[in-house]
């Protein structure tokens, strides 16, 4: 198999070099937002959507893509040139919503570095995460293609419904009667429609055909539902993204896919635990541990596993509609990668 | 002179009955933002910028619009439609900058109602705001127009400038040391930056010409500054719109044209009370009343109007470039009576 691993590395390097060249366009932005703005879009990650978003394009193109041989920027922008504005402007999206997100969840640290509301404050926050959709249109209006208009209609209904999915998330912290479906509505929302959208989009830069892009997208739409539900595995059995603690979802009493399946698989008179988490009622240490164990002995967590499987198989099968290349095989090696993470 | 006023409470109408219309579309929105989303966008106001917009995609078009005689918004559409999408969209823009400025600003209410954070919470507030945001992109996306990418420029960049001379303004309130300059900087990036760029969107879904084009931004500009300053002096004159009481910028220590020329025409001696309200030490009733008296004396309300004028003159006479039509008369007659406003 190609050194797949060493590729994206490359490519995320390019990606991280071209956000900091963004952060930094028009140079008359006031010391406040340009600073955290930079702080923000260095903050690395996995950059799987614009990964996506990249791949999808050239899946599409069916470009044998041989080892891309170039070192700087400079050199690679004629192969990347029409993906790379439209990578650049999900990822500066996608951090759009961690900022924003961030302020409302309270969250002091992500990545293992403090967020922005927490480094400065919730006003400088707020204005960094709304100049970050403006950079993200404004990059993405770069992009040289026929289907702009059709373009940016998915990138605007994408930020809508994250918008919409936050608003349910939050909705969801006050009740107790969350069903296992509107959870799934929620993350798909959430998580899933900006990751099938990067897809989507590449495909349409690429000129991708109505069966393409309905691969594409339900490629996208099934690595990120596997990408949540491992999420919250990760959450209870460990080496969850760094700064993050174990049985943390546990302890904040969120509605997690583990947590409302296991409604289902654990037997009624062992129920009061789970009732316990999702009232929020003080959760201790001593409580992670027995949810755990709960989780474990009555199949929640296999279950969760068989359907981060499942979803990773479909999203493969899904490429199967798309011509041989490489970078179809490199989506292929994304979903493995996701099945294998421990962060 | 025909009678404007009540084809701009028509046209005001008409723009109502539309985001209304705009709050609702899409029915799977969480109940959390569709409430506050439908309460912002019911809030009414002068609708100045959508106005803008329209009366400028008219005057291109040269149409001598007879007045206009439909009831219905169903009737409406044929005659509007190439621009009420976008006219829509500016104001929805406007609307989302007011959300989260009042957010920053800790502002309990506007236009005599209250704010969206402090009738829900902050959460709700960033994310509906954020929603205003996606509606005003879809919402243009729908223009028929061959010039799209060059319109979501102008959007995207107002977008951009907007959160800039947000950011400025909040810079400001912790600086001693602001100048004229930087204030008008500021301003023209937060207040004028969007009604010329709605002129101008206006101008080019109607197909203008280069000259058009500069002549309607200029005539933008200057709205703005006249609509600044007037905002200024009116919280000092009394009679800002309802919801403020008369000298708020000199209690909050707002750096306003006023006092930014205060300082050049007021003597030395007597700058005291000034650098009182510059350093934001404890300002009393007593204070306000003072520094009125101060203003008026040395003639910083009269260069102010002076200021106004100038800048609603230099708006009118930059119509003259454009072609005579019913439209650009009634937007001489709008600088009119932005001149004659008392809110």
């Amino acid at each position: 198999m190609p050194n797949f691993q060493s590729e994206y590395n490359r490519y995320r390097r390019l990606i991280d070099q071209r956000l900091r060249i963004l952060a930094d366009e028009g140079d008359r932005k006031p010391r406040s937002i340009a600073a955290p703005l930079r702080y923000v879009l260095s903050g690395g990650g996995k950059r799987l959507r614009p990964m996506l978003l990249l791949l999808a394009y050239q899946a599409v193109k069916g470009d044998s893509i041989r080892e891309v041989t170039w070192r700087t920027p400079k050199k690679a922008t004629p192969h990347f040139s029409p993906a790379i504005d439209a990578a650049l402007a999900i990822e500066a999206l996608h951090n759009f919503t961690l900022v924003h997100d961030d302020i409302m969840d309270r969250a002091p640290s992500r990545r293992g570095r403090a967020t922005v509301h927490s480094k400065w404050d919730d006003s400088t926050a707020i204005l960094v995460g709304d100049e970050l959709v403006a950079l993200a249109y404004r990059s993405i209006l770069k992009s040289k293609t026929p289907r702009l208009r059709e373009i940016l209609r998915v990138f605007t209904d994408c930020l809508l419904e994250v918008c919409e999915g936050q608003g349910y998330d939050k909705e969801f912290e006050g009740r107790s009667d969350v069903s296992l479906r509107e959870y799934l509505r929620m993350i798909e929302k959430k998580t899933g429609r900006m990751l099938s959208d990067a897809a989507v989009i590449g495909g349409l830069l690429g000129g991708a055909t109505e069966r393409e892009l309905r691969a594409l997208k339900k490629y996208g739409q099934h690595i990120g539902r596997a990408f949540q539900i491992q999420d919250d595995l990760l959450d209870v059995t460990g080496g969850r993204s760094f700064g993050k603690r174990i049985g943390g979802d546990i302890v904040e009493g969120k509605k997690t896919y583990l947590l409302l399946t296991a409604y289902h698989l654990v037997p009624e008179h062992k129920r009061h635990l789970l009732d316990k988490i999702v009232m929020r009622r003080s959760i201790r240490k001593s409580d992670v541990q027995t949810v755990r164990k709960l989780y474990q002995r009555y199949g929640v967590l296999d279950n969760a596993r068989r359907e981060v499987e499942k979803n990773l198989r479909e999203a493969q099968r899904a490429l199967e509609n798309m011509k041989p290349s490489r970078a179809r095989e490199m989506l292929r090696w994304v979903a493995e990668m996701l099945h294998d993470r421990e962060m």
